[in-house]
């Protein structure tokens, strides 16, 4: 397996948290890692060299959408999703599942794998363990998720416990794939907000985990809390020597609060879109630029960010764009996004090497002010 | 008047087309020149380090737009428009008359100037010649219209003259506005489609225009030839020393027809909206990127073009974004489209220093393919 190696520079002593290097054919991933999101082999709005720029290593894009539109057979043809998109830096596909189970209607799931409707055209098609794999190997991306049943908050012990077993069984089949040492296999663990599924789930996991493991069915609609739990009951248990992936979250607070508990990669549209919206994320929280406050506003979108965005612009023009529509300002509000995200990734990173990722983390919620009035009350802190 | 200048670098023996060079307190332009429009303060989608990497000199903004949203005091008080748009090369604004006459409901044009109710929220304004150049010095432009009275096509001649005359008395008052010699006033030639008026609105105009002088009220509806003999009419007429702006006008086929009648600047939002619905600008014509012929054509969209779009992708993938509302989409179409016009002006210029533009349109008429029936018929030329 020599395309892949994963190797602990240093681990916190106060929280566990890793430092860390993911070897990839498409290059060296340094972890902890924020991964952008690219659903439709672009993230949105912006280049592959403003993603280099600010310093995304590695993106993720979506198997259901490709699949779709515009095809995996066309991706394959046009020499993969690196050449299709020109991304030369390591991709991560998702297997489908999730996307499946919530944007398609009619779906039918049989221990083969899932008939679902195209949310496009409401075309019928069927996704199993094989199919998946075998569209991610035609995307070519580096790591490939399993195919795995995704269950939401709020799901009673016995229906968790099928969707558990089902995604072991899933797993089998999707590990007899043979992608010839160029794409990784990461299996995800499920088990819902049931500790003791979580454990099972995470050890009958590990035997099919090469080089990498990812954890799957957080932040479906549970509270912040809940979520962190069950990374507290995994964290003692997870394989040392692989980078472990907690998908699909990505705010500030859960990406302090998700790497302390010995997480390394993260994903999430959240910089992204709500950038679109008009929201700006930073070390203060989320300022909707919008807001009549900042009209006349001329001082950079963060103070002492070094991004694209803050160095060039105001908030007073951001807000302008914003406010007309102008599709520029959903730009810069994504390059600022992502770009506060890796510089908070950098200090998460500092933090780990200096053995104080603990205190790091408690120096953040003292000045970091929650917008939604649930955040608030999980951290117990005042409304802004 | 120091900070504003024009030489004519040489004249095309075929066809009295011109090469100079316009001095701006921001910076020379390199006539004839292509100016992309950024209605709002921002080309749509694009960065002024892309329109600069693309080779465009100089943008042209709306005061009509501006004045409403952010507000022209506003973008004074970010230190100009500029500074608030993060762009240091030249910046033309219009007077916002003709997006008044366009786009606003309940107009009332007194000899004051004219009384309309703002497009986004009915509240109710007043422009006249010198709020429009108070609000063009607000904005800081370095080349300022004149606030005119332009007519739509088929506009009979006792109204057409009368909107000349008022656009002449206009003139009068616009002139005796100080820009300190930090802006430079370009008057406006109008008459509508009749030739007798456009000659005399031209003579008329003249002693107004100190370094530039515009040709307004032509493609507002008229065939393209009309507008072409129009053209003729007063191309022996124009000052020499200075340049001659046709406003509103960008399609391929009207910059080789515009240049090649003795016009050094034009300007249109063509390029930069017909791309984000997906056509590009070529050589050979418009082609319809969603068409399903380019779904699995690896090709550039431009073969030959040195675009950052046809440098490192393929038609198979614009397409996909275009077809998918991928606003990355839009952006690698607006870039290609503003690079295409660049390059076709840069051919037009080196056609003018070989004294052989006549020859060049020719050819180049040869291969481009009209996509509009009215454009094949004006040219007679068959259809695709």
């Amino acid at each position: 397996m020599e395309n892949f190696k994963f190797e602990v520079l240093h681990e916190c002593k106060q929280t566990g948290a890793r430092v860390g290097r993911l070897t990839t054919p498409h290059g060296v991933i340094e972890t902890p890692v924020f991964m952008p999101v690219g659903t439709m082999a672009s993230v949105k709005g912006l280049s592959p060299e403003e993603l280099t720029e600010m310093g995304s290593q590695i993106i993720l894009a979506n198997t259901y959408h490709l699949y779709l539109r515009p095809g995996s057979d066309l991706i394959e043809r046009a020499g993969g999703l690196h050449k299709f998109m020109n991304w030369d830096k390591p991709i991560l596909t998702d297997s489908g599942g999730f996307q499946i189970f919530s944007l398609s209607s009619m779906r039918k799931i049989t221990e083969e794998g899932v008939t679902f409707n195209s949310f496009l055209d409401g075309s019928k098609h069927f996704i199993g363990p094989e199919e998946s794999m075998r569209i991610q190997q035609q995307l070519g991306s580096d790591i490939v998720m399993a195919f795995d049943e995704c269950t939401a908050a709020g799901t009673d012990y016995e229906k968790s416990v099928e969707a558990m077993e089902r995604t072991l069984r899933w797993l089998d089949r999707c590990s007899k794939f043979d992608f010839k040492g160029k794409q990784m296999l990461f299996p995800i663990v499920q088990g819902n907000m049931f500790a003791d599924l979580r454990l099972e789930s995470l050890k009958r996991t590990i035997p099919y985990a090469k080089c990498g493991i990812a954890i799957g069915g957080l932040s479906v609609g549970e509270p912040k809390p809940v979520m962190y739990e069950m990374l507290d009951v995994l964290q003692p248990h997870y394989p040392k020597d692989m980078p472990r992936y907690l998908m699909g979250v990505g705010s500030a607070d859960c990406i302090v609060e998700g790497f302390m508990r010995g997480i390394d990669m993260m994903d999430c549209v959240l910089p992204t879109r709500i950038a679109r919206n008009g929201t700006a994320m930073t070390y203060k929280g989320d300022l909707t630029i919008r807001n009549a406050k900042y009209k006349d506003d001329f001082s950079p979108v963060e103070e002492g960010c070094d991004c694209y965005c803050c160095k060039n612009y105001t908030r007073a023009y951001v807000r302008h764009l914003i406010n007309t529509d102008e599709i520029f300002g959903g730009r810069l509000l994504s390059i600022h996004n992502i770009r506060f995200l890796n510089r908070l990734v950098n200090d998460i990173k500092k933090a780990i090497w200096e053995d104080r990722l603990k205190d790091f983390r408690d120096e953040f919620f003292e000045t970091y002010e929650f917008r939604r009035e649930q955040d608030r009350q999980a951290f117990g802190k005042n409304a802004e």
